[in-house]
């Protein structure tokens, strides 16, 4: 827990700064909307940062930086060699491409990009409905795509995203920053500025039918730059969790297990370490009970835990679980009979679902509170629709009672 | 807004203690289900505090010094003359009952309480279904009754509340307090504890027909005890607002118009100054909009404005305009024919609703982050329904585009 909190002063002391910049932000946002197969390819054009896309809490620094830097960069352009960071990289693949060979910061982008197009395609088969895709892009370079499918045969709402963001953290941000990453430069040589970039996928899927549970995942990379443009300092970040509101045991086992077979070909220490933190994190606190029956949540994966090729393997092998993991389970659930009891019960339990992302959820705050952020994209994560009923209380030992029970004392999986 | 910083920073210094008197408190609160009329009359056993009861984020100090104070009253009872302030109320209300020279804190809890179930029975008489009565006690002094009416036949939900908090402030919130209130001890004189007394309603109402509008009130009362029992510091705060789906300009009108006229006849100051504080606070920031055609809204009305019995006779006199200006307008709306496209938006209004209530209402997570808080009644305010739809805009010059029009840029409406 501890690792969360220089990242929250952080947001204190930027505040302030990212508050002047929302104007600029609001007048260059644009927003185009298209099929995902008419985006311009990894290869193609730069595109650039919406700022406020929910990369998860942990991911904060990310956010919290990217308002500020691109202020800066508004008011007073940095450059590297007389090129930005983002002006690198935007000639690197326009020459060569992106390969393994590649700064991590271009393989990461390219890969959950390919994420992106290959859940959308998964999801999109399950339910038998397009998603709508809207990219944004700012010229100083990065970029997001949201996809949203809303209302669907399977889906209530399915959103998945990926953001690219460029910025520079000023001096302060990577003082805090250094608390929990020693590879920063500290002392007196902390310069004025440090150019990041940070990219990452995020999902939410709450379907229709209430035997089938709500998925969420994130996985997220930042790293700085040295004046170079070689890689500095760096880390991943990441998770994913299951949010039931009938329980079957089968499909938390099952979704747990993948988790920890993903997990353990890593690290035997990840999905303790990391399923712990998960039940710690998605953690109704006013409610006294979980989110869900939870799964993987980390942060700050970095060279003290496991050198940078190895930590990619392990997000790439997790996410690229996420649709074998997730499809079977909603497909085994999306054509149950439900009563309409059922279904109020889901609805009651999306209310409590809002609450943990508008009350609890660090990057949700961080990023409604940032002016200018694109909230449709931050909010994509809330369901089509939500109840809340005064004191309401499933009977005694009701499959209802027993998912609460659960919630109330996080179980062990696997 | 000045006003509002010292409470904020008090919230944060207080809020470590307050989590350690979490677990005390829920075993202590107990809920009892009755109706109204069956609850114990004012001059009855003494009921005691929840604390978790928004009565505003004006009030925060009042919430928060709630908790601080249960824990100190807990493990180390504090006595005045060998009866706490609580104790000498009940005596005082046992023996001669509470009358025009009682203490202001016997007559404005004698007074919301009345004016509970004044509103209790204006709405049931609109909607023709009877509410729901919780009350709480605690047995150190001070108590709750929440009244909430579900899917009646005019109302989805309807939430009307009243606390009554005796607690004891510690030294660093008595510093804290004295920065907006001169009257406090200061310097060498401030004890290391006060005794303090707050009691407020607060109400909201979300009719189900898209026509009719949403409204929220709140009047609350706060008061720190000298060591002889005699009143010491003292404030008022509080304030009604409008929430339409679709907007009838009379209507928004006839309900700014009543505020003014309640408002002019005590402090022709009152209405401008406090119309934009409402239209301030009720401001969901992230959406750039209001919550809703606002009201009137106010902290800090003490004896620097007016002194305490011509303050009082102002809240009585807005507290009881609330049936008459209110009743007409639901009345004139509940049956009105609606289509499923416009039920459909006041969803979608809903759910900004419960993003401004969990997102920026500085009380509401004041009392979801206090461990141990009545929930329930924290989040009476939510609509029973809601909607999220993505990137849901409405049509170039329709009723509803015309509606974020004027949320956008808030409005004299007298």
């Amino acid at each position: 827990m501890a690792s969360r909190r220089p990242a929250l002063r952080l947001l204190g002391q930027c505040k302030a700064q990212s508050q002047l910049s929302s104007q600029k932000v609001a007048n260059l946002s644009r927003a185009s909307r298209r099929t995902l197969s008419s985006l311009p390819s990894f290869g193609g054009p730069s595109q650039a940062a919406p700022f406020s896309r929910y990369l998860g809490w942990a991911a904060l620094s990310l956010l919290i930086a990217a308002p500020v830097a691109y202020n800066m960069a508004v008011d007073t352009p940095l450059t590297l060699d007389s090129l930005t960071l983002a002006e690198r990289d935007q000639q690197t693949k326009r020459e060569s491409g992106v390969n393994d060979a590649s700064p991590m910061r271009l393989r990461m982008e390219k890969f959950v990009k390919e994420q992106q197009k290959e859940i959308v395609r998964a999801l999109e088969g399950v339910d038998g409905t397009s998603f709508r895709v809207d990219e944004w892009q700012r010229k100083e370079g990065g970029g997001g795509v949201t996809c949203v499918l809303q209302d669907g045969k399977v889906f209530e709402k399915a959103g998945v995203g990926v953001s690219v963001v460029y910025g520079t953290l000023p001096k302060p941000a990577i003082m805090k920053m250094r608390a929990n990453h020693k590879n920063l430069p500290d002392g007196e040589n902390i310069p004025d500025s440090l150019e990041f970039f940070a990219a990452g996928l995020s999902l939410v899927v709450h379907p229709k039918n209430p035997m089938a549970p709500t998925v969420h995942l994130n996985y997220r990379y930042f790293e700085t730059a040295n004046a170079d443009g070689s890689s500095g300092a760096w880390w991943f970040g990441g998770g994913s969790d299951l949010t039931p509101s009938y329980l079957f045991d089968e499909d938390a086992i099952q979704f747990h297990k993948s988790l920890k077979d993903v997990c353990d070909a890593h690290d035997k220490d990840y999905y303790p370490r990391f399923k712990k933190w998960c039940d710690e994190y998605f953690y109704n606190k006013h409610r006294g009970e979980s989110r869900g029956v939870g799964g993987i949540f980390f942060d700050d994966l970095d060279e003290t835990v496991q050198d940078k090729e190895n930590t990619f393997a392990f997000i790439k092998d997790a996410l690229e679980s996420f649709v074998p993991t997730y499809v079977p389970i909603v497909n085994k659930r999306k054509d149950m009979p439900f009563t309409e009891q059922e279904k109020e019960w889901q609805q009651i339990r999306r209310g409590k679902y809002v609450e943990f992302n508008l009350v609890h959820d660090r990057g949700t705050a961080f990023g409604l509170n940032t002016p200018g952020a694109r909230v449709e994209s931050i909010l994509m994560s809330l369901p089509l629709t939500a109840s809340w009923k005064y004191m309401y209380e499933p009977e005694p030992n009701s499959r209802e009672a027993r998912l609460v029970e659960v919630l109330k004392n996080p179980k062990e999986w696997v």
